[in-house]
This record gives C-alpha cells, structure tokens and sequence, in this order.
C-alpha cells in the first residue's frame, strides 16, 4: 500500500477571499503580523498498489481529472 | 518576512464524509485502486517578522485560536 499527499493551492494572482476572510479574523483576533493569509487543500490518499511510479501517474491523472481545478489550482504529489 | 504552511487534517477515526465522497467520485472515474482518501486544509501564511521562533509561536497560537478545531483536527507547522 502507497500513502500519498496531494496538495492542492491557488495559482498566483488568483483571489482568495476565503484568505482574506482568514487574515481579518486573525487581525481582530490580535495577530496584527500577518502579512497574507492563502488557503489551499489537501488529500490524504491510499492506494492498494506497491509500484509507486506507477501510483504518482495514478494521482496526477486524479488530480487533473477531479481533485484540482488546473485553470486556477497547482497541485502538488508527494508519496509518503 | 517569513513563510509557512500549516496543515489541518482531521484526527484519526473521525469520520471524513468529504473524503469519503472523493472516494466514490475517483471509483466513478476508473480509480479503482484507490483504498482511502482524507481531506484536510492548508493555510499558506506570511509573517511580517524575521524570528523564526517567535514566528512558530505565534503561528500555534493562531491554530488553537482559529485555524484548526483541536477537538478533531490536528495541525502541523512548517516554517519554509
């Protein structure tokens, strides 16, 4: 079995109002150093498979297919 | 200024519906090796100070206050 993290974020220059939600909490909050707040995803995947080149080609085509929207998203293999 | 990610995931043995719905969706798709699926959060910050450890202080702080909710979700602090 392969465990693997994809990590899924926002491309630069795209708005993150979910971010900026964020950092405005954490300024009324108190923590008045944060200078951007950006917020991403991520998926903790098993696959029931022990080639693991096989398993990254796997993923990426998950990722291209369902778990990131590539128009606006970088996404990010990483097998753990 | 210093970067760093932080990632929540959900503890072990909460129920993940969301996951659980990725994992239809890629069976769906043709996934069919595909044996868990989790999904958590990821904050991309940036800090407006040049102390690394008073960064990582500040930064758990902002995760038991906000960032996560530590009756089900742990977090991991990376300084990048």
């Amino acid at each position: 079995m392969i465990k693997a993290r994809v990590t899924v974020t926002l491309k630069n220059g795209v708005l993150d109002p979910q971010g900026k939600a964020i950092e405005g909490a954490l300024d009324a909050l108190g923590f008045n150093g944060v200078g951007s707040v950006r917020q991403g995803k991520v998926f903790d995947l098993e696959l029931d498979t022990a080639d693991k080149a096989q398993a990254e080609i796997e993923i990426n085509a998950m990722c291209e297919k369902l778990l990131a929207n590539t128009v606006i998203e970088n996404y990010q293999v990483e097998i753990i």
